[in-house]
């Protein structure tokens, strides 16, 4: 069989790039080993919104007399249930990828795949009998998948990663979180909501710590506040899971101690899939770990395009179908621009959620500039007083000289869907001047933002 | 007493003003007749805000078993409560004012206010004592009222309006709401979800009016889905509130209807108070109930100005807010530019909540543009699945020859808080390109605003 273009994995790299691909009037195929949309769609992005939701609900119920109720007598529920309905979930937006292949005559091809010389793919089925297919342009999009640390094999059963959190067989009573980047905090969010003990182990000085330094001070205020422990600068260097739960040795920066818990989640980041796809044979080069590509997605090899996770840039469902669309786009001949890796945003839906965009303060200054920062606290905001969630704040920084939008950094209530104003303000090289007089809706949490780039100027109204 | 600017009216047109001219070295007093804040933090935006929010919960306790909890049996509440948290909303807001006007130095001054020659405010305080203050500027920013028509009076007991909505004493077994405008479906929502039985009685073919028609259409199929009555095209000619409740007169397409609630809330829209303030005296212009203003917020009598709901505009508090800055700044000799009304985004926090910016489909047309439509679904949205919120869609508008984003109009979950985008995208002269290469974050609703902008170039990834 031969196509205009193969796609290799499915997730919001792989099915994006094969969408876009057949709109611009490719013959495409998808070859995925799994589900269709990859781990985002099911053991990532979407099923954690669904837990994090019964989350949420969850805690409206638990205070219930903050917004004029009596709390109910009986708050209780089936763990199962709550997983079941975040399966549901995942699988409603797979069968919405399987609707747009077909709608958009999509091959898929279900089995694992090797790339090969000559432009060529080998997909070796569940039946074990391997086919030949061959395209004038190969995209890999195999993603990553948990990382495990030699001190923390993962048994999938006591030591476990985010595909096991996200079902396990029964609620645990406590369990250690190690690592505190996105999946980590949410994990932690999630499972403390429902009554779990909750530990997190975090390396690196502070949780969260690609984040802006002002916010992981929030949100470690938040989560300590919720009752969360938090163990920063410290290291499990053991488990030992030969009794009842596990035993965790940790090295901190006072010495060593030994946690027990039921569970310990692993959450320390992410590998690229490059092992057995074939990489080798067709000569395709990787550093660090990652596919090596330009800025249009290409390998070094001609034809051979990677995008997504597998690649360098952050590890985001989002930077992967951009990657896609601008990959694609430009095989088709359309005029394309690079991404620009540093308007790429990053969200994490714990409790109270973070968003963030561009230079944190501290790499702001490293890169040279001279910076006005702003700060606008929600507990001065209205609609947060109102919504009772005055926990968080936006943070902007501005460049002195020229006024250049350089980051913009928010944690609070439902921050994530405010972040696409910035995103958008800095494609369209906004200026302070031109956010402060844009009208933002009152009551509103985004008027936070205009506050903070006010604040930066001296003359935030509500502080 | 002699100050550089007074305003009369600490809504947020005046409390705005009296900040943003205090920052600006002026000194400054602030008239004020009941409590600081006005409508909007006291009887408007904010009280409402804090009702609805407590309706939300409402909601998810008894939507508990689609998020995986078992229904409590006990869902009880006393009305009084969720009332008095709001009172205390709003009380927390105004006391924010209270404290911004002490920091700022600016002289509150409790009292009615009138205007006189010679830029002269006469205030008459609560003994009934007058007295003088003169400055060199005038703010005229006293707001608006709810609106009385003839054939249904007020008696602040069985036919209401907003304000005595707020803070009903018990709670009513049911409800005619008249007027299907921001007020009037947000009284609606709130009612009907505390298991008031709601009618709806709009003057007009559709509900939410001013809005795209699109949004009237869902916003009347999310309601009667929840089970609000709406009436159409319908006028409420007579009440009689002699019995126990109201018996209201309804004129219909159909013939006349009698209908009986315990309440009828009267949501005809605003009219100014213009009345008995002195404009006369001064010889201040008004026209069709508004004072008259040119581009800076200027009456035709020099040293005399006029903001808010007190002029012609959109009733809304980020409109005064915004009036209010940019006639101080003007005042302080700073550059200025007149607003864009067209540009000043409205938000109705029914559920689901609308929120729009710039011209309607119907408004684009009869403008003479020739336009691209675009529109995504919820239903296609990962993170409105994963909320379990997929009613509603982003539709946008582009001129088809110079691909000006003309408008934005959303209903959904949360809308009101991506609104933000659509306002800066516009401000800076967006076209569709660069918001569709503008990384919208994943899992996100704000990622509907970018595929229904691909949608209008005809290649949404996920529709």
């Amino acid at each position: 069989m031969k196509f205009d273009i193969v796609v290799i994995g499915s997730g919001p790299g792989g099915y994006v790039a094969a969408i876009r691909a057949a709109q611009l009037g490719k013959k495409v195929a998808i070859v995925e080993k799994a589900e269709l949309g990859g781990i985002c769609l099911n053991w990532g992005c979407i099923p954690t919104k669904a837990l994090l939701k019964s989350a949420q609900v969850f805690k409206y119920f638990n205070h219930a007399e903050e917004f004029g109720f009596n709390k109910p007598s009986d708050l209780t529920y089936e763990f199962g249930n709550i997983v079941q309905r975040s399966r549901g979930v995942a699988d409603t937006m797979s069968k919405g990828v399987q609707f747009l292949m077909k709608k958009n005559k999509i091959e898929v091809i279900k089995g694992e795949a090797k790339v090969r010389p000559g432009k060529k793919v080998m997909v070796k089925g569940d039946d074990g009998v391997s086919n030949e297919i061959s395209a004038d342009h190969i995209i890999i999009a195999t993603g990553g998948r948990s990382r495990e640390l030699p001190a923390l094999p993962q048994d999938g059963k006591k030591v476990i990663g985010y595909r096991e959190a996200l079902v396990l067989p029964e609620q645990p009573k406590s369990m250690i979180v190690v690592g505190s980047g996105a999946i980590g905090v949410e994990f932690a969010h999630f499972y403390h909501t429902l009554g779990v003990d909750v530990t997190i182990v975090e390396f690196l000085p502070r949780i969260v710590p690609v984040e802006d330094e002002d916010v992981s001070k929030q949100l470690e205020k938040s989560f300590k506040k919720a009752g969360i422990k938090i163990m920063t600068s410290s290291e499990v260097t053991a488990v030992d899971t030969s009794g009842n739960g596990v035993k965790a040795t940790i090295k901190t920066a006072k010495g060593e101690e030994t946690l027990e818990a039921d569970i310990v989640l692993s959450a320390v980041g992410v590998v690229a899939n490059i092992e057995n796809i074939g990489l080798e044979d067709v000569g395709i080069q990787t550093e660090r770990g990652k596919i090596k590509i330009n800025d249009y997605c290409q390998t070094n090899v001609a034809g051979y395009y990677a995008i997504g996770d597998v690649v360098h840039g952050q590890d985001l469902a989002h930077l992967a179908s951009a990657q896609a669309i601008l990959c694609v786009e430009k095989i088709a001949g359309e005029h394309v621009e690079p991404i620009d890796f540093n308007n790429v945003p990053g969200c994490t839906y714990c409790s109270p959620e973070i968003a963030s965009v561009g230079y944190t303060e501290a790499k702001a200054k490293e890169a040279g500039y001279e910076i006005k920062v702003g700060k606008f606290p929600f507990s001065a905001n209205g609609k947060a007083v109102a919504n009772g969630s005055k926990d968080g704040f936006v943070k902007v920084i501005f460049d002195a000289k020229y006024g250049e939008f350089l980051g913009c950094h928010m944690v609070g209530d439902g921050v994530t869907e405010m972040i696409a104003e910035a995103v958008v303000a800095r494609k369209l090289e906004t200026t302070a001047h031109e956010l402060m007089k844009s009208i933002h809706p009152h009551p509103t949490m985004s008027e936070a933002i205009m506050e903070a780039v006010e604040d930066a100027y001296g003359h935030s109204i509500h502080i």
